[in-house]
C-alpha cells in the first residue's frame, strides 16, 4: 500500500494560448490528463504534451469535457442526453488515443473535466454513459472516480479498472463530493494545510471533509491543479511530502496494479 | 476488373443542422466518407451516420479537412506546416474510428476533403503528411487518392492500401487535376454528359481530361456529391449505369483486393 | 386596438448551412428577430436577411443569445453571471445594428433566443442586465417581452420601448411562462387548433394558459416558429385570420405607438 | 509636426486565456486596437480592455480580423470576396462600438490584424471594401494604414480620416511592405536597434526599408507589439526616446488633426 499516483491537467492550451508550466509538472506528477480539444487542448497542443509525457515517463490519459472552448468546460450545460454525451467522450478518447500513438505512447487512463466532471458525480446514469465511452474504446483504459460518487459505481459496474483520487486543495462535502468553489472555503489556499491534509488521506486511506467526518476508502491518485500560481511549487511540495512518508509515487496502472 | 465502388461525402451536418439525404444517398453508394468534425460533422452526427451506413453494409472512412467550420474546408488555408497538418489529421481518424467502433463498424478508408484535398494533391509534402498520419492511426487504413497526383505518390511511397478515384461530376486539368469550380465547365451538370463519361472512364480505365487526352489509370471508385440538389438521382443513374455495364458495386477494400 | 405584429426569428443559418425558408417567411412577418452569430447567424447570413427584410418592409430586430453554436442556444447554461451576459448581449446588438445600417435599415427590437429567454423570463437580475444591454446600443429599441415574467418588469424598470407577445403554437403555463418543450402538450401541432387560439387571445388581449386560465395583458406580437415543417403554411394561416377579423399587421413600432 | 502615436494591440485574450500584459502596457502607449471576437477577444475581455482604456486615457479602436480563432487570424485564408470580408468587417467594429459606448467610451479608430492586414494591404479591391465597411460603422473613424500600400489609397479613396503608421520592430520591403516574418532579419530583436531606428524614421518622416532605400510619409503612429516577451519594456524604451527628441505623445486622432 505505499504506492500514489500523482495527476495533474496537461495541454490546457489552444493555438497561441496555454495555461500552467506543463514541462516544469511533467517533472513533479506521474499522471498527466490530457485536454481533448472540447474544453482546451488542439491536437498540436495535445501531440506536445503527450510527447512530452512520454520523454519523461509520465502516464498519459484523456480529459475529455463537455463542448464549452469559450467557458473552458466549466460551465454547467444542462439538458445534454447521456447517450449524446457518450459520443462526444468517444470522439474526444479516440482523438487523444491515435496522437498518443503518434507521440510514441499509448493512454493509460480517463478522468473527466470541469462541470462534465461534476455532473458525471451527481448523476448515475450520466456517469454509466462515460463508463460505457471509455469501455467501448478500449476496456483496459483506466477510469479516474471519486469515492463514494456516481463515477465510481458506474466505473464498478461496468467491470472498468478505475482509480480513486482524492484532491490535494480542494475541500470536501459529507458525502464526498467537492465543496463548490462558490463556496467560502472550498479552495485550500495554505500550501502547508493542504500538504498536511493529503498526507494524512492518504495515509489513512480515508478523505477528510469539510464537517469533521471521514469517508474510508482506497486512494490510489492525488489530484493537483496546474493552472493556478504556484501549482507547481505545491504540486512538488505534495510529491516530496509523499516520498518522505515513504510512498513510492508510480503512474496509477502501477499503483492499483499493487493493491 | 468487374468491381467498382462508389463513395460519396456523408455527416455534413452540425447540431441543428445538415446537408444532403444521407440515408437515401447510403441506400446508393458503397462507401460513406465520414466529416470529422473539422469542416463539419459533430459526434451526434457522425455516429448517427456512421450507424446507418454499417445497417445498410456501406464501408465507412474518414473525412478529414483543414480546421475551418465557418468555411466548411473549402478555404485554402495557407502556411499550415505539413507536421502540424498530420497531427489534424490523426485527431480526425481516431475520433472517427472510435466512433466507427461505438456504432459496430471499423473505418475502411481515409479521403481528404476540400482545400486540403486541393492542396495535398499538389503538395508531396502535405500528402506524405497525410499518409503519414494515415499509417499511425492503422496501416490497414484505404487512402483514396487521385490518379496522377501527390496523393497518389505519397500512398505509393508509405506502403499504404490506395483506391484511385475519379469524379463524376468534375471537369480534368492536363494533368489529372480538378479543374477549378471558379472556371467554366469545372463541374458537369448534364448528368447524362456525366453518366456517360464515367461508364467510359471506369471501363476504360483512363481519366478524360478537358483538353481531350487521356490518363490511363486504374479507376477503383467513382466519386458523387451529396451536398447538391439532385445529387441522389445523379448518383442513382451512375450506379445504374455501372450496372447495367457489368460492373458490381462493391466498397474499396474488395475493389482493391480483386485487382 | 386593431393593429398587431407577427414575428419570426430569421438568419439562421451559419456558413453553408441554413434553417427555414427566410424569403417565404418575409412575405409573410412583419417583424424580423436575426440571429446574431451566437446561436446561428453569420455577417454574410445576417446580411442577406437584414437585405431581403428591407426589401420586403419587414421590421429587423436582434435575437441575442448564449454562446452556443453548436447547441444552438437552447443550451441551459447555468453560472453566467448576468453583468457578463449584459456584456455578451451588447457585442450582439451592436454587431447587428452595424449590419442593419449596410443593409439600408436599422433595428427596430430585441428578442432573446433560446435558453437566455427562458432563463431572463425567469430570473429578474438577468432580465435587468438583458435590459441595460439594449438601453446602452439605444434606448429607441423595442424590448419583446412575455407579458408578466421578468422580461417585462425589467423592460418597464428601465423604461425602455416594450412589445408583449404571445406564441402560436406554444402552451402558456399558469404564471403565463411557456410549458416546458419536454412536456405533453407544449407544442400545438393542430395548426387549426393553433390559429383559432392565437385569434381568441389576441381579440381578447388576454393569455389563454394550459390549467383553463386566462392572463389579461395586452398583447403586440404573435411570434410564429420558422424552422418547422410547415411553418410559412401555419404563419400565413395565422396572418389569414388575423386580418378576417380586421386586424392590421403591422410593424411593432406601429403596434405599439398606436396602443 | 511634434505629436506623434503610439498603439498596440490589447485584448487578445478568449475566455480564460490571455495574451500580453494590457494593464502595463495600457501606462505606455496612446492608442489600443481591440480584438473583436474573430481572431481573439470576447465580449468580457473587450469590455474590460475598453474600460482599462478610458480609464488611462489611451484612445480605442477596433481591431478586425478573418474568422479564424484557433489560428489567431494569422493564417491567410485565399478566396474570401470582398464584398463578404467587409460584412465581416462591420459586424467586427459594430459589436466593438457599442462595448465601447457601454465602457464609457467610443471607437477612434480601426486597425487591420494579422492575414487580413498583410492581404488589404496588397489587394485594393480588399482595402476598399475594408474602407467601405468602416465608412459605414462611421465616417469619423480612422483608418490606420500602411504609406504606399493598398490601404492608404483604399482610405484616401473613401475620404475617410486616416493615420499613417510605422512599425517599432519590423523591417521594412522596398514597397514599403513588412518583409515577412519567415525571413530572416524581418523583426528587429536588438531593442537599441529598433529604437533609433523608429527615431530616425519619425523624424525623418521617411520610412527605412530593408535595401536601404527611403519612402518619404506622413507617419502619425508607431506600432509596437505587445505579446512579445519584452514587449512593455521596448513600448516604454520607445516611448521615452521620442519624449526625450521633443515628441508629444498623443491619441492619433490628435495627431492627425495638428498636421
Amino acid at each position: 500500500m505505499n504506492r500514489i499516483d500523482l495527476n495533474c491537467d496537461m495541454g490546457e492550451g489552444l493555438g497561441v494560448y496555454s495555461l500552467g508550466d506543463d514541462e516544469a509538472m511533467l517533472d513533479v506528477v506521474t499522471s498527466a490528463n490530457l485536454a481533448c480539444g472540447f474544453h482546451a487542448g488542439d491536437p498540436l497542443v495535445m501531440y506536445r504534451a503527450l510527447s512530452s509525457a512520454r520523454a519523461k515517463g509520465v502516464a498519459a490519459g484523456a480529459h475529455p469535457s463537455f463542448l464549452d472552448l469559450w467557458g473552458f468546460g466549466r460551465r454547467p450545460i444542462l439538458g445534454e442526453r447521456p447517450a449524446d454525451v457518450e459520443k462526444h467522450v468517444i470522439y474526444q478518447i479516440g482523438a487523444a488515443q491515435a496522437l498518443a500513438v503518434a507521440a510514441g505512447t499509448s493512454l493509460v487512463h480517463v478522468k473527466l473535466h470541469g462541470s462534465l466532471a461534476n455532473m458525471a458525480n451527481e448523476d448515475d446514469e450520466l456517469a454509466d454513459a462515460v463508463a460505457n465511452a471509455i469501455g467501448i474504446v478500449s476496456r483496459d483504459l483506466i477510469f479516474v472516480v471519486m469515492p463514494g460518487l456516481a463515477t465510481e459505481r458506474a466505473a464498478l459496474r461496468a467491470g472498468l479498472p478505475l482509480a480513486r483520487e482524492v484532491y490535494a486543495d480542494r475541500a470536501y462535502g459529507p458525502g464526498g463530493n467537492l465543496v463548490s468553489r462558490k463556496q467560502a472555503g472550498s479552495v485550500i489556499h495554505d500550501v502547508d494545510a493542504a500538504v498536511a491534509r493529503v498526507l494524512r488521506m492518504v495515509e489513512a486511506q480515508s478523505i477528510e471533509t469539510q464537517d469533521g467526518g471521514a469517508i474510508r476508502t482506497r486512494i490510489d491518485s492525488v489530484a493537483v491543479h496546474g493552472d493556478t500560481p504556484g501549482a507547481v511549487a505545491m504540486a512538488r511540495r505534495i510529491r516530496d511530502a509523499l516520498v518522505q512518508a515513504g510512498m513510492e509515487l508510480r503512474p496509477m496502472a502501477e499503483v492499483i496494479a499493487s493493491s
